[in-house]
């Protein structure tokens, strides 16, 4: 039986910027609980763009769908179901599934990838900023080589005013990754 | 290359029910085919409360949607898709993907976790005991250390009749585990 | 802590082919955005028929959704995140997550798995032939033990006119797996 050295027990730290900038028409808010509160039987499709953790470079988007479970009074917010994936151009994509809850950190499951990231395990830190538009994310990959140096980066500190660089925004050559996902 | 050893093959078994008590508002059956009988279309979002094998702890929900696939009228039954995580308080989450037939027992692959259950991989083995209400599942663990003990007990045999003991239903300190997931 | 030797790092190619017949009521596009064009917050959920590589058995079925996240006037189709399970019978389950996009091949990650295909990872590749109607995969297994004989086969090469055999297509018993699921 052939077998390879690409799966290491190190654990990766890659930071994330997941920003609504308003403009995908996103999220569709699928009222179909027909209730007049977020209920279950609510559906949330989403697709966000993301940027490396120091906001300097586009790298994709985010795609999925968030599960309404529960409207939790007590808590001013909503307990979510979420199942998505985050899209990092040529470098292929990582999907995640866990809690997202509208009032607390979360962690999420990695539960594969594709590209550099193919048999990728380990978890995900959500970490809302600005609900429901900046959230950031700090991922512990474990089973994949060596994550490639410029989606490695000194995050900026979350705050209410982080956004991305206007290069960034523009999408301008030097502010992407290679075929950043649009 | 730094490693760590928190990954052995060794597999675990846990033990776990989910029981619908009916006071979450689940399931949403949303019959969004349009048709007279369920039928590939209709989504089917749910959350229902989950215990230890034993019975006597509270242990969280399950959260996430089955996906209608097919009605199977020669087994008087349905075919799902399921989507879903198991939520265990301060220890974490799994989730799992696979067949929920409502007319025999199936094996689901577990896709991920958090917490103490980060990178954790295996099946999970569903036994309906009366659908949809009562459902017993064997976890088949890979790839994560020592389960707690609490959650380790000698189940209680799955038969119609069981039900949570009323410290565990009342969520009583001592019949719950640390955090449990509402 | 005992160990076993059962998931080896060696890479396993398995093709496969699905074939929507037209005869499961699949796909039900699920236009929930109520736009005049395929857009956020549609879903589509879907299950068709798989074939071995070769096209002389019959091995199961895929089932499970679709969720659009854009449509892409420029490349004349959309992009879709897919979530979904292939079923194969006796030997359990593989579970994906990923891109599907209407106008270029892909690649999902593998989720999980159960049966022969527990704790798998990897990824899987898809091949649009005639859209929405033949894709043709080609998984790339890791963690598993060796892949049945009658599952690995030289896969007939993708093309519009491929089709199951006759034999394959009425399920004649020497023409499907064992317990293939329909």
């Amino acid at each position: 039986i052939p077998s390879d050295n690409s799966t290491p027990n190190k654990v990766q730290e890659l930071h994330v910027y997941e920003i609504n900038e308003r403009d995908r028409g996103s999220p569709a808010y699928l009222r179909l609980s027909q209730k007049p509160v977020n209920s279950l039987g609510d559906l949330v499709p989403f697709s966000n763009k993301i940027y490396t953790g120091d906001l300097q470079k586009r790298i994709g988007i985010t795609a999925g769908i968030c599960i309404l479970i529960e409207n939790k009074p007590e808590k001013k917010g909503d307990r979510y179901e979420a199942i998505f994936s985050f899209y990092f151009g040529d470098y292929g994509h990582i999907a995640v599934q866990g809690p997202y809850l509208t009032y607390e950190d979360t962690y999420l499951a990695i539960t594969g990838g594709s590209g550099i990231f193919e048999g990728v395990s380990g978890q995900v830190k959500l970490q809302q900023i600005v609900f429901p538009f900046k959230i950031f994310y700090t991922f512990y990959l474990k089973g994949i080589g060596e994550v490639p140096e410029e989606l490695l980066c000194k995050p900026v500190e979350p705050s209410p005013a982080v956004e991305a660089t206007p290069a960034a925004k523009a999408c301008e050559p030097h502010a992407t990754i290679a075929n950043f996902t649009s």
